[in-house]
């Protein structure tokens, strides 16, 4: 491995992981804080950060943070989970100091100009109108609140609309000198990068910042529930999940390859049992979140209104049929489809960096590929069976956005679900 | 450039982009066959015979399809578009003969297994819905047919539920027999690949296929017109558009300048017009599509249904502003985006081998990097003001679907889009 980590005395810590064969650089600061920082009434102020960081500096206009950066044929972007903030540039390799530059500024003399807030209240709330739009977007909001109802984790990220026609410069200010400490932060880099170099110049740009320890936030309390809203639509989009595990879980490439098994790819057994099997959907995927403490595992499925009625008992049987059940043969091929991915994505310097950051995050060090290829080899069909008996015999949580039969209910599949183990 | 290309005797090419320095590699067949070669009855049957390939072969079971694949940790999709048809997988260097093996067969000989048809339907029809609940997928069908009304180029990928129902095996078999030619197919791989190897390979899994000539299509007659649906949303999504360039157009780049002047980055003038001085969108930009005769050339922006009364003078006061107007500044910022776009997508196996298989299926040859980037060198300032003065005198397309005044109506939008003229 070519990565290179260095901690600044304030604990702002350079990451680099080079690939000698490309002409670009991805750098950017990931910070560690999102909305699960934030309380009720400045739910979605790490989201509207995010976008103010682009609104001007003390040295710069919005308009010039975005010309700088394009006029050298580069690329700027940003955006807000729940534990991570990242902002980051796609750009040629001669081009990193201007990113640091650019990087260092935005996120460390931002300068709240009220009229381009004004303005950008305007943007979050149309952005806010083409979620609500996008039903496949809407209705993991929706799930992820009856997962964790009334906690910070159940939040939306971008927050509610009357938040962000309240929040004002005072706030934005406050929140970013409390949040935004040298030690929550990680430049990282990868691509036609030099460490050294990197350093120098991160020593200068973000040297001056101060510490501030770990951030604050309430334990992850996984509860379940079920959330229904009828609406006029072709699909009935539905999301169905379950208490997961934290990134530091031994068992967490187990649930990797749990989620691989059951909803993957075209081979895994939802997809087939489901859509090729039977027609009910055209998609259907599983997905496993991981937080610092607690995650979770679950599936989405768009289907019709007639379908669901198949759909939700043959979804039950293929999570409560796992046990003794894994075949030697999708053992194998979820470690495949596992480890492939890993080298694919060493292919792209976006994701090389992401990831690099992201370890750095979470576990404060650079996790070796060959680390992770010898857990996603010690997965075995016992170890499977094990985690997916514990997480199905736990709370389901059910959303459902859609066109819904007069004697259905949400509630009743959640029952069913719950019925099910 | 590390670029090969063999024609067979049967008219197949076969192309590679060599990477030394991957692991991987994208591999797929191109074909030149596409919703536009459908007449109104078939309308969808490409995207059909996109999705039965997958449902087995005389040898392969469906499910042994993308069990092969997945089980090396491959990956294998399909798309289809107005003018193509593209299978394609991504696998590790080894697996290549593996990828090209199916490939060969899921184009040579589909099953079209009865039941499995039926599923199929069921499947085409739940995407339709899916289509159809995403208003900013939706809203391009609609633009698509206002622009060619009655055509073929203005008709849905997916085709009506009403042909998805009817279509049967008699049909897809007859359509494939007679679009599917060696010469209209490009095997295009990049990444980890020998090109010697794979001709080799090549001419035993594709050389008995027949030739069948350059594929009928009515020529693209731009006509305009507007479309307008009123849905309960929260906003109003808006594709504005005009008569645009073939691929083979010497203006092509001048296109791709003027795109990316107008909507084609955060620096954009609509994008700081619109969003940044305005805030009346989270999302706007513009798209250039080409065919083989004529394109598209438009924006889409999803805005509030108050707000909409401002952005549409905004948005033609901008289109029609260019003239005399693009600064030295603007010229080099669009041609170091549209050159550093290519350089950063030649880090990407699959961009490569996608953009050969495009070169060789509409210019019969692969256009070196070089020859590119001489061309959008050559655009200047006089060229812009040129093509936008062309393009924006034309009959303006506009579809808008969403919540709209009762006062307001997509027919006076239009009207005032042609009158700002």
């Amino acid at each position: 491995m070519s990565v290179d980590v260095t901690r600044l005395e304030n604990g702002f810590r350079v990451a680099t992981d080079r690939m000698d064969h490309v002409e670009t650089a991805a750098i950017g600061v990931w910070v560690g804080v999102g909305a699960r920082h934030e309380s009720p009434r400045l739910n979605g102020i790490s989201h509207m950060l995010e976008h103010m960081a682009f609104k001007g500096t003390a040295r710069r206009s919005a308009e010039a943070i975005v010309n700088e950066v394009e006029s050298v044929g580069g690329q700027i972007n940003a955006y807000t989970s729940r534990e991570n903030t990242a902002y980051y540039l796609r750009v040629l390799a001669d081009d990193v100091p201007l990113a640091v530059d650019i990087l260092a500024d935005i996120l460390q003399h931002s300068a709240f100009d009220a009229g381009e807030l004004e303005r950008e209240r305007a943007v979050i709330l149309q952005e806010i109108g083409q979620c609500t739009d996008t039903p496949d977007d809407l209705v993991f909001d929706q799930f992820q609140e009856a997962a964790y109802p009334g906690q910070a984790l159940g939040r939306s990220i971008l927050g509610t609309a009357e938040n962000v026609r309240g929040l004002d410069r005072a706030a934005l200010a406050d929140y970013m000198a409390i949040q935004y400490g040298a030690d929550r932060m990680v430049l990282a880099a990868s691509g036609k990068v030099d460490h050294r170099e990197l350093v120098g110049l991160a020593i200068d740009a973000f040297g001056g910042l101060g510490a501030l320890g770990a951030p604050q936030a309430e334990p992850a309390r996984y509860l379940g529930g079920h959330h229904g809203e009828r609406r006029e639509l072709e699909q009935l989009h539905l999301v169905l999940g379950y208490d997961g595990l934290a990134y530091d879980d031994p068992d967490f490439y187990t649930m990797g390859a749990l989620s691989s098994l059951l909803g993957g790819g075209m081979s895994s057994r939802l997809f087939q049992e489901v859509r090729e099997k039977r027609g009910l959907v055209y998609s259907i995927y599983t997905f496993s979140t991981a937080y610092r403490d607690g995650g979770l595992f679950g599936l989405y499925a768009g289907t019709g209104p007639d379908e669901v009625r198949e759909l939700m008992p043959v979804v039950m049987e293929q999570l409560a049929a796992i046990g003794g059940t894994v075949t030697a043969e999708e053992l194998a091929r979820v470690r495949a489809q596992l480890k492939s991915g890993l080298l694919m994505a060493m292919e792209n310097t976006r994701a090389r960096a992401e990831r690099l950051a992201q370890h750095l995050l979470i576990f404060g060090r650079p996790i070796p590929l060959a680390e992770i290829v010898e857990r996603i080899d010690a997965v075995d069909s016992a170890a499977i069976d094990r985690l997916a008996a514990k997480v199905f015999a736990g709370a389901p949580t059910l959303a459902a956005l859609g066109p819904m039969g007069e004697n259905e209910s949400v509630a009743g599949w959640a029952a069913r679900a719950s019925a099910a183990e």
